[in-house]
């Protein structure tokens, strides 16, 4: 579609500057001339590329989700899925930092964009039907307590969902979202609400994931978190 | 304080009105001119009970939490708390759709008012301490499958308060927040993150709770989601 690659590379350009700007001022506070300007290029230029903001903020958006889609439909089945599962879920709030705009206002986004709307509506009926797939394969290899019915799965998924969307922006009031570790702190409350429905083989899976994690800094992460737990109450 | 009955009966009417106006337009789009233009009096009159908007968003916001405690610090026990609690978060999200703009807004709001950032940030506070609490009496009268450490408490509270407090935002874009039907499935999936946390004893005395339910539209709210429940997976 797009062969040239100097074009490639001026359109990514484009979407970091806007995704950087968006992040720091809101959406509403930067125009297409500002992102131009930032990037040193001519509004025709930007245009040439994007026909206006709405555009930037819909790849914007296509471009988070289908990073957060790749952290979880890995063809590794299930019990790959549950094993990376504490890593994953720490390289979502990781995404959901770097595109907190979205985070922070896809709400009000949809209801000026009705193209948006239908993309984050897809995306969502997507995750609901990957969700109660995902419940069914963990039930099958014995990962979960108990069958859980697909209505429970979606439940499920919908809390999750909904903690995801409101935790940077929950941090902007209760917390610092520039800190790593507080942002990190969001795969616990998800983990709170998937780790009661594992059984004790699903637990021993999930427990194998720390071998997956990528750095050091993510294991002083689970160290400090499991001391703290420790220390609370035993 | 404000002895005169009448005095608070206009408080009152202009709490209301206000409380209507930020639902349907956006605290953004309503000035105090306009919460007086609807109520038939004068700025003048307006401004005697309350000197400005902010003032008249934090006393709602007082209203609103006050009335979300009420369903839950009744001096009645854990037990007590866990039978009351389906028609306890049915009631809560009642309250989320009677004060919507709170919900959509509250984060924005913060943002803008660090007095009502204040409240809002004590209103958390108390709230995490009482989960703890509320956690450890279940422990205690054997409603809980294991004991739960004040971090796991933490950790469900904040997952349960994300869920409350995007629940009628969500269904902004995903339903529609003027079906009660679907505003009580927010219940559900506060349901789905504390149940599976519940021994047998705990479910046995959650599942007593429908005796407690207050009118028949709940009753039967329960009956079709345990049909369909049953219906799409056994």
């Amino acid at each position: 579609m797009r062969p040239q690659h100097k074009s490639d590379l001026t359109r990514k350009r484009i979407l970091d500057a806007a995704r950087k700007l968006f992040n720091e001022n809101g959406t509403s506070h930067v125009s297409t001339n500002l992102i131009a300007r930032e990037l040193g290029i001519s509004p025709g230029n930007l245009y040439y590329h994007y026909r206006n903001k709405e555009e930037i903020i819909r790849e914007l958006y296509l471009e988070c989700s289908s990073y957060q889609d790749s952290t979880w439909n890995k063809d590794i089945g299930a019990e790959g899925n549950l094993m990376r599962m504490r890593s994953n879920l720490v390289e979502a709030t990781r995404l959901s930092w770097k595109y907190r705009f979205v985070e922070r206002e896809i709400l009000a986004l949809t209801e000026i964009d009705p193209e948006l709307k239908s993309i984050y509506l897809e995306n969502y009926r997507q995750r609901l039907a990957l969700s109660v797939r995902l419940g069914e394969q963990l039930d099958s290899i014995g990962a979960l307590r108990y069958p859980v019915s697909s209505v429970v799965c979606k439940d499920v998924m919908i809390a999750v969902w909904l903690v995801f969307q409101s935790w940077i922006t929950f941090l902007d009031v209760t917390g610092n979202p520039e800190d790593s570790v507080q942002v990190q702190r969001g795969a616990d409350i998800v983990l709170a609400i998937l780790k009661p429905y594992l059984s004790a083989k699903g637990l021993k899976i999930l427990g194998r994931s720390s071998s997956f994690l990528s750095s050091d800094k993510d294991m002083m992460l689970g160290d400090s978190l499991r001391k703290l737990s420790q220390n609370v109450r035993t």
